[in-house]
C-alpha cells in the first residue's frame, strides 16, 4: 500500500507565510473546501509558489487549447501515471469545464473509447507520448498535430501541460496525496 | 479510436431465442435498463448462454469472498486491461455492494491508494498477477494468500473471477462495447 | 516453480455429477485418455459446464475460419501467455487438423517464422493484439482483416477464440495444469 | 530524428522582459556562456520564472543531500528518460561538484556500476522508482531510505528533485533542446 | 513475416575453404544431415571459424554443468528471444542429452512448469536475467547460485553460454535461419 | 550494486599461454595500457581466442560500413544494454574514428538527438531492433536499409556487429568489467 497522506503532515494554516495562507483562504472561499494539493505543497513554501505559478501560467491563460482540452490532457496522462489525486480532482474540473459528466471516466480508463474529435485524439496521443516516451519523439509526431490545425504555441502547450503533470503526478504519488471527497461527485 | 459499438450491431429483441429474450426482459424489469453487455452477446446465442452461466457460477454463488470483494477484483483487473465497459458497469455494482461511493474510482486508478484491508490488498495483488503475468505465478504467491486466511476454494475464486474478466474485457474491447450512461452515476 | 497440479486435486470420477462423468467417459473412449483439463475443471461442475459449452460454441461450429486456423490462434496466443497445457495439447490438435507436423512448434516459438498465408499472418497478428493489448485496438486493425477477406463474423471468431483462451490460459496457469504426456508426440 | 532546437526559435535577448534578460546576462558573465535551457524557456517568460524558481528552491538550498548528490539524481533519472540536454549539462555540473571526472558517465550508463556508498545507491534506486513507476511506491521504499539515515525532508528532496526533472526532461525532449558544446568537456 | 533463409543464400560447398568444407562434411557423416547453422555461417568463413570455436569451447568441454544443463540454458533463453532455429535444433539435442522427450517443449514454453531440481531452476533464472536484463545483475543474483552449490567457474559458464546464444539467436533471426526438419522429431 | 571486477580475478600475465600474452603485450605497447576486456577474457584462453577472432573479423575488415559507423552501432546498442565497459571504451574509439568529440555521448544517451545522416539513422534503428527485439524483424526492416543504399553484405555487418556486442555486453555485465580510466577522456 502507498504511504498515507499523513506521512508528510501538512502545516497549520497559522504557521504559513502570509501570501500562501491568503491564497489558500481565497480558494476555500471560492470552492467551499481546500483541495489537498494546496496543503501538501504548503509544507514547502518556495516550492508551493513555483508550482502554482507554473500551473496558472499554463492552465489559466488564453491558449489555442480550450481549458477543457487542457484538463483532458491532465486526466489522460495522470491516469497513465496511476495518480489518484490528479485523476479525481482534475476529472471533476474536466466534467465542469467540458459540461460532460462522462468524459473524465472515459479518458481515465481508455481515451480510445471516448467520443473525441480527431483533433482531440491527436492531442491526447501526442500528450501520452510526451508523458510516457518523450525520448522517442520524432518529427512525424509534430506533423500529426500540425495536420490537425495545431500551431507551435499549441504544441508547446500540449507538451508543457503534460510535463507539468509529470511533475505533479510524481509529487502526489510521493506524498500519498488523497483527493478530497468532494471531487469524486463534482460535475456528475 | 476504437471501433464504435455499432460495428457489431446488436440483434432485435424479437429475433432472439425465447430464453435469451426472457432473460433480457427480466433484467430490464429489475434494473430499469438493459446493460449493453447483454445485447452485445445476444448476437451469438450459444456464447451468450455460456458466458452468463459462467458469470453467475462465479459472481452469484456463496463464496469465501464477499460479492463486493469479487467486484473489487473485476474493477481492478478491468482497469489494468483498459476495458471501459467493465470498469464503469462493475464500478457501479461495486459502489452499491460495498456501500462505498469512492472505492471504484480508487481501484480503477491505483489500487495501492485505496483504503483496503491487508487481506484485500493481497487478494488484488494476486488477481493482478493472474491478469497480467499468469505465467509467472509461483508457490510464494499462493502462500501470501494463505497467510491472509484464504483457503484453496477462495484462491480458485480469485483466479477464476480474474480469468473470466480476462475474457470479458477482451470481448468488450473487441466489440467496442460502451457502458450504459446509467452506470456512470449509480451508487455515488 | 509453478504450483503442482496436485494443489487443486481433481475429484474422483465417481463423485462427479452424471452429465460430467458421462462427458469425460465419452472423451476417454474416443481419445484413449482423459485430457487433464477435463479433470481440473470437474472440480467445479458449474464452471465445467460453462467452459466446455463456450469452447464447443467457438471451436466445433462451422465458421469462416477452418478448425486448423482456430487452433493456430490458440497455440499462438497461449504461447504468448506461457501456458504449457494449451501450447502442448492444442499443438497436438493443430498438427492433426493442419496435417502438418511442424506448424505447432513454429507458432509456439515465433509465428513470424512459420510458413503462413498472408491471410493467416493477419489473423494471428490481430489475435495477438486482442490477447496482449486489447485496449489498443483501433479501426485500422479491423481494416487489415477486411483487406484479407475476413468478414465481421470471422473477426468476432478470431477475437472470441482469443478471449476464451485468455481465460483458459489463466485457469491452466492458476491450477498448475500439466498436459498429458500423450499430447507431446501426437501428430508428429 | 528528434526535431531540431530551431523548431521553437529562442527569442532575441533584447525582446525579453528586463528580469529575465538580467538573469541571463548574469549567468553568461559567471559561466562564460548561456546554457541553452535559459534561452529555450525564455520564449515563455511566466514559465521561465516558475521553472527557475522551482529549480533554485530545490537545487540551491541547504539540504540533507549534498549538491553533488542532487546532481547524481538528475543525471541518473535524466538518462532513464533519454534526455540529452540534462545528461550532458548536469553531468558537467556533477563532475565539478563531486570533483570526480568519471561519475557522470557511470551514472548515465548504469548506476549499478558506479562506485557509490550504500546510502547513495538507495537514494538512486528510490529516485528511479519515482521517475519511472511512481504509482508503485509502497511503504517499504521509504523504509529503505530511512534505514540509510535519510529523514522525511531528505525523502521529499529526493522525490522532488526527481519530479522536477521529470518535467525538465520532457520539456527538453519536446523542444529538441541541445546541450551547449562547453558542457561535454567541463570537469573532465 | 520474417525474411526467408534464401535472403542470404548459403555458398556452394565446393566454394568453401578446405577446413570449413571438411568440418561440414564430417558433421554430415556423423549426423546424416548438415544443420543449417553451418551453411548460414559458411557465407563468412572468418565468422564461421570464430563462432564454432566459441561454441565448442563452451558446449563441448568438461564443466561443472552437464551437457544437458548447458542445453537447458540454450533452449530456455532462445525461447525468450523467439529464435526458432535454436529452440528446435537445441531442443532436439537437449532431448537426447537429458534422455527426456518432454523437457525441451516444457522449457521452451515456460521453464516454471518443468520438473527441475532447485539447482536447475536457479541456473535458468540466472540465465534468463543475463539474457534479458544483464544490466540489472547484482550481487544477490550470484549468491543465489552459490547457495545452490555453483562455483565461480560454473557461474561464468552459465553466463557465457547465455551470452553466446544471445549472439546466436540474433544471427538466426537476422538471417531467417530455419531449423532442418530432422530436428523437430529427434529424441521424442 | 553490480559485482566488482575482482569477482573473476584476471590471471597473471606470466600464467598465460604464449599467444595470448604476446597479443596483450602488443596492445599495451600500441595503446600505452591494456584494456580490461583483454584481461577479463584471458581467464579463459579458448574463449579469448574465439572472441577476438570474431571481433577482428567484423571490426577490422573492409566493409561497406566505415569503422566509425561500426563503432556507432557498438555504442548505441551497448547503451541500450546498460554496458558501462562497452559504452566508455568504444565511445573513446568512436570519438577518435569519427573525429567528433561529441558523438559518443549523444549516441549513448539518445541516438535520435545526434546529428546523423538519414543512412546512419536507418542503420542504428535496425541495429537497435536486432539488439532488443530480433524476433520481430520483418521484411520491411530490410527494405528500409536497402532504400538507404545498404546491400546485403552491409546488412549482415550491421546485424553481426550488433549480435557480437549482444554477447560482449552480457560478458561485461556478468564479470563486472570496468573500463580503464584512460577511455573516459580519450578523443575529447
Amino acid at each position: 500500500m502507498s504511504i498515507p497522506s499523513s506521512y508528510f503532515p501538512p502545516p497549520e494554516l497559522t504557521d504559513l507565510p502570509e501570501d500562501i495562507r491568503e491564497q489558500i483562504l481565497a480558494i476555500q472561499e471560492k470552492s467551499g473546501f481546500v483541495p489537498n494539493v494546496f496543503l501538501a505543497f504548503a509544507r514547502r513554501p518556495a516550492e508551493f509558489r513555483a508550482f502554482f505559478a507554473y500551473h496558472d501560467a499554463l492552465m489559466e491563460k488564453d491558449s489555442g487549447l480550450s481549458k477543457a482540452e487542457r484538463e483532458m490532457i491532465v486526466v489522460t496522462t495522470s491516469a497513465a501515471n496511476g495518480c489518484l489525486y490528479c485523476v479525481i480532482a482534475h476529472g471533476a474540473i474536466l466534467r465542469i469545464r467540458a459540461k460532460d459528466p462522462l468524459i473524465a471516466d472515459q479518458l481515465a480508463t481508455n481515451y480510445r473509447k471516448a467520443d473525441l474529435t480527431p483533433r482531440q485524439q491527436a492531442m491526447l496521443e501526442f500528450a501520452l507520448k510526451v508523458s510516457q516516451n518523450s525520448d522517442e519523439l520524432v518529427a512525424a509526431d509534430y506533423e500529426a498535430l500540425t495536420a490537425q490545425g495545431f500551431d507551435k504555441e499549441d504544441i508547446w502547450d500540449i507538451g508543457a501541460v503534460t510535463a507539468l503533470f509529470a511533475l505533479s503526478n510524481r509529487m502526489a504519488n510521493l506524498t500519498g496525496m488523497q483527493p478530497n471527497e468532494e471531487f469524486y461527485s463534482l460535475g456528475r
